[in-house]
């Protein structure tokens, strides 16, 4: 027989009607005892494997909870991964919680810093299908933990179903005084003041219901006088109970999330950030000469001017000479030849050793001081692997794999050999020594104050080695962010991004068409990767010059920095190849710069007519303006009726700011169409004109209704970054207009 | 520097420069030894709080394995849960498998029956992006558990390497000598004959790589000579070293998936049913007499002819006299009402006792017998509640819950009460009492033979009761099926499902349109839902006479049969109200049967004209004809250009029975329209005429192509239940046609 209810409330309905009012705390029972008391004996002695006892060591009653917790969110693969948020956001928990029966719940969300007590509790609310909600912010960077807990709360339950008796006429004479019992208990959790009060309040309840009771047995229902008493009790609930009782729940049998599920919390900038990424050594004023720390003090004007707040050095560390690689790469160098930064250490020293051309580490002292100044921290690359010659080898050959001859093994890809390179063996036998040493690295840096790392090729090297590692510096440096360079299959990024990196490069380069564009940014910004993975993009880097850029000219240039500093929170350029549009590749079909910098040093005018420096100050003070531009939250893509047109809106929660950026992907030709937007979602309205106020170029357009035109000419300017504004100001704005 | 990778292969390169070729077992560490081995003092003395040791416990180094395991499917929240198969069913593992660098991996998935020893083990394969996936095939029913291993496999890479190194014309001379030693080490796991033969191996590939290196550093490769080596490394490798190795791979550094996962595996049965529910008492030849389970046996044969094998009587127990309900649920019964048989125990006894006016536990044994002649199994109904006047009420008032005034608390759904019923109180102190008598009533069926219960409303008693309940039955008795009555939230629904029963009822009576058909049906076929929620198809219950029923007549009845029937490899109807089409509610407005069965006696014409007797046996012979419409699995639903046309597939595996419902939903007009088929997917051949055979008609189409024209006149029959086949004969099958 269905729908026939049993009673609402649960553990304490056995205590109606005993004596003392006065409840035993219930047995705790082990698995072992519970297991004795439930086994029963085998039915059929002949056939004596068949035993009940067999399954019920699994299946014995763990605890007397009847909630069910279930798919809490967010959580990455089950809590072995904390979520990551920055200083001030706010997490938003959701669970399905559930019970048998019809009774009430309650839930709260409670959550500390890690290693602090005590908790602290929010109240969860039901969104709909038994889902809660609940939501508590971070604070300052380091680690934060939240778990849920949830009971049934036959004081709501009761409540939810004096009411409806009340309002079809019963007698509740009874039922008042189960309540009255229910508030008496609380009495006991409570002591103190709020126990004399929750007294007080059972009393009138009691008082209620001797005088429903006294009325006659259901005959006063519905009467003046049995409604005036409902409204009392209804009065008295609500004001002296409630309130009171709610500070004191019957938590003995509640549900308790699983582990608790971890925060990592990071600075603001680990959010939103403009890197750029330049070789000291083509600092120089003149050129020929080596660029050394000093001459970079005298670009970093220049670099913060167009807005970005992190200067990201490749590798400062004395260059290694064995194997040495020439200009674009040649197996074989020239006196002359400076090699590659990142084959690292020679007879000058290795990790912890500046380059003597590029100054001493007094120099670099000084240039991080300078940064400062002017609002620009310094990002090292941590490239854990050596130059033959770097000081390592010889004083650690056990931390080097080697090859039946007894050499060195280098680098390979076979059939590719990279002689110039040794990576560790992080597999050693003295691998304890080995990664403490590597983390000595870091260490020594961040003690000199640096703040930020960029990892090379971080998916060569054991995931542990990189949980370990960061977990240990951000436990005491909670302000220390890791980029990771890792260009790999995307299970291993996301890997890495999971164990603790801050920010990760992405597939950006090589999605250009809006298709691509959609459905990866897509995956980032609307799946569960968006919890532990922030995407940090760069339309070029040392080693990659796309085709696009090849082939596309200045407005590709264009188009890709707007992608990249509005698509993307956290963004970098590599300059000033970047803002000079070189796009020469070393052949066809290669994404290699000719005459990379990577083996040469290079000498620009930086003033050059066409460079895009104004472009990328304007675009990057666009970012700076616009919140909804601070954060990777809240990106959707809208449909345009060409393909060659892509559209996206980036909105503040609160929709208090909506930007709204257009692109014409086509580096060739001018393209227009009709952009469709969502206006109730983005908080405009569908009967009132709203204005786009580009901010790139100052313009504005009034728009009506969802549909509107956009043409984009590459020549002039590829895109538009458009604040979309609620309200434009009509005739009944003037005070003399009524 | 990106794209500059390392050596590939691990743990054991640091053996190569080493004398003694015995590599020492790795220490196992402790967290804090690990712990003690990595600390690092405190760098800044004067803020001691800063010191990198307070980090270091969570992140130390848990286990020297590379390989990541991730996102295992199947998998029940965590493995909470078990998944659902039935004997002979394969399980399909996937998962995310990676490791850091370019190694390649090995991935074993390992299964067993639980508590069997030892596992058994198959290969995985890599299906893409990482995603590795194996299969194995489950027996009797009982539990199993699978897990998962890899690891990094250096000698896979090694082949892999040195392949592309042949290719490209390198000296591979040293590269042999680090297989040698590989294939040594392999000798040293193997041991026995296995190992002689490795070293065998070993000690060609030493030969081959001395030849190389006599031939002259590098001046030979690319040679003919160097191309004949390569040639027999290859073919040593391929046919005497891999195949051996492969049986002794080194799995030091494993990496383990969590807890194994478990899979429940029921009889077949559990998977494919056809229910009918009747009442005993209405089983009577005669108009006006209580029928008997003597009368029940002259039922079989009309039951077991439709074609249904599970006969499911509602209570059979002593019906209670307190507060027994009228005809048409009058509280007050008059002295001939034979009351709600859910209103379990009286006098005579209570659930373990057979109504005296039904027979004798004799008689319920001679049906059990006689059922088993027909092919029918025997379901009871397990409801656990008492009328007041069970002999549990008096004998044991610590098991339910009272009022104030010392009276045992009815149930109720404030403001309704329901004062015939009272529902345990699970949460006594004396839970350990009830839980296990509830549990013997259950044994005591089980004992007398049953093996099919559906339960009564499990919704509103703990969900741990009914996994203790459930999971220590099957452990005793695994063919053992419980179906869950529960029509609550899904939440709910889906937690009975995942804790233990074996099928469970569903929203299906309240799908009536194609949308909404198509939403809930895709829900429970193509999400993870399906692997622990077996739906059961009733579009009838004594409870439930729906709107679409009530007002659709016999076209409803037929078209709500085949949806049943097809879209629910279970399912079941409740008869003779649902054959004989019976459709009058208690009032406008209600699902409640007029004159139910639940409160008074029916007797009917069971061969009326109009009955679809003849309509059901035919769909259930449809129904066993059929390997596709046996499994809920591969079900999709297809596009047809009318809202009131509804088509849908279930095939097999193997596509070698594809079988596609079309339903009329209209149960007024002939509704026509394009079938659209997605006919690669189906393995049809889109050049090709095939065949729809109709099964419920014997009418053959031709069709081609993908769009197909359908027409059904409700009047006549709302479904088709197409068999389509492959290929239909041309001339080119004559022999004398070429």
């Amino acid at each position: 027989m269905c729908r026939v209810l049993p009673l609402a409330g649960g553990e304490n309905g056995k205590e109606f009607c005993k004596p003392s009012p006065r409840m035993p705390e219930p047995p705790v029972l082990g698995t072992s005892r519970l297991q004795r008391a439930l086994d029963i004996q085998p039915r059929n002695p002949e056939t004596g494997d068949e035993r009940l006892t067999s399954g019920l060591e699994e299946n014995s009653h763990p605890t007397r909870s009847r909630v069910v917790i279930e798919r809490m969110a967010p959580e990455i693969d089950g809590g072995r991964f904390p979520i990551k948020r920055v200083e001030g956001d706010e997490v938003v928990v959701t669970a399905d919680i559930f019970a048998d029966g019809h009774d009430l719940l309650t839930a709260v969300l409670r959550y500390r810093r890690q290693g602090e007590a005590p908790w602290r509790e929010v109240p969860m609310q039901e969104v709909g299908n038994d889902r809660w909600c609940g939501r508590f912010t971070v604070g300052a960077p380091g680690l934060y933990e939240y778990t849920l807990q949830a009971w049934v709360d036959h004081f709501k339950s009761w409540r939810r179903d004096l009411a409806k008796r009340i309002e079809s006429g019963q007698d509740v004479s009874a039922d008042l005084l189960i309540g009255a019992q229910l508030v008496e208990e609380g009495c006991r959790r409570a002591g103190g003041a709020d126990a004399m009060a929750l007294e007080a309040g059972a009393g009138k309840i009691r008082a209620l219901a001797r005088a429903q009771s006294d009325a006659g047995d259901g005959a006063a229902a519905g009467s003046n006088a049995a409604a005036s008493r409902a409204e009392e009790a209804r009065r008295v609930l609500d004001e002296e109970v409630a309130p009171l009782l709610g500070k004191h729940p019957d938590r003995r049998f509640a549900a308790v999330s699983k582990n608790p599920l971890v925060v990592s919390v990071d600075r603001t900038q680990a959010r939103f950030s403009a890197w750029y990424e330049m070789f000291p050594r083509s600092a120089a004023a003149e050129a020929g000469r080596h660029g050394t720390l000093r001459d970079c003090e005298e670009r970093l004007g220049y670099v913060a001017g167009m807005g970005f707040d992190v200067l990201y050095l490749p590798p400062i560390h004395p260059i290694g000479r064995i194997h040495r690689k020439g200009k674009n790469n040649n197996p074989v160098a020239g006196p002359e030849d400076v090699g590659s930064p990142w084959a690292v250490g020679a007879a000058e020293g290795g990790h912890k050793t500046i380059h003597p051309q590029l100054g001493s580490l007094e120099d670099f002292r000084r240039l991080l001081a300078k940064c400062r100044d002017y609002g620009l921290e310094i990002a090292l690359d941590l490239a854990y692997q050596c130059a033959p010659d770097h000081p390592y080898v010889s004083a650690h050959p056990e931390w080097f794999r080697h090859r039946p001859d007894g050499s060195v093994q280098y680098a390979e890809n076979p059939p590719k050999k990279y002689e110039d390179i040794y990576p560790f063996d992080f597999d050693t036998d003295a691998w304890r020594e080995l990664w403490e040493e590597l983390r000595s690295v870091a260490l020594f840096w961040i003690d000199e104050g640096v703040r930020i790392f960029r990892v090379d090729n971080p998916h060569t090297k054991p995931f542990q080695f990189w949980e370990w590692l960061i977990g240990g510096i951000k436990a005491a440096y909670p302000d220390v962010l890791f980029l990771a360079e890792a260009f790999t299959r995307p299970k291993v990024m996301y890997g890495l991004a999971k164990l603790g990196f801050t920010h990760s490069y992405t597939y950006f380069a090589w999605r250009n068409t809006k298709w691509e564009l959609t459905q990866y940014f897509t995956e980032l910004a609307q799946t569960p990767v968006r919890e532990f993975f922030r995407p940090h993009l760069w339309p070029n880097t040392p080693d990659i010059l796309t085709e696009t850029l090849q082939y596309g000219g200045r407005p590709a240039f264009m188009a890709r920095l707007v992608l990249a500093a509005t698509l993307g929170a956290n963004y970098g350029i590599y300059g000033p190849a970047f803002e000079l549009c070189e796009n020469r590749a070393l052949e066809p079909g290669r994404e290699e710069y000719l005459d990379a910098e990577k083996y040469q040093l290079r000498h620009r005018d930086l003033s050059a007519a066409d460079s895009l420096r104004d472009f990328i100050t304007r675009v990057n003070i666009c970012r700076r303006q616009s919140a909804a531009l601070q954060s990777d939250a809240n990106l959707r893509f809208h449909n345009v009726d060409n393909e060659q047109l892509m559209a996206f809106t980036k909105a503040t929660d609160s929709l208090s700011e909506v930007d709204l950026v257009v692109v014409n992907l086509d580096s060739n030709y001018t393209q227009s169409g009709w952009v469709q937007l969502p206006l109730g979602e983005l908080g405009l309205d569908e009967q009132q004109p709203y204005q786009a106020h580009d901010l790139l170029t100052d313009a504005r357009y009034l728009w009506n209704g969802a549909r509107n035109f956009v043409e984009l000419n590459p020549r002039v300017c590829p895109a538009h970054i458009f604040r979309l504004r609620r309200r434009v100001r009509t005739e009944r704005d003037f005070d003399t207009f009524l």
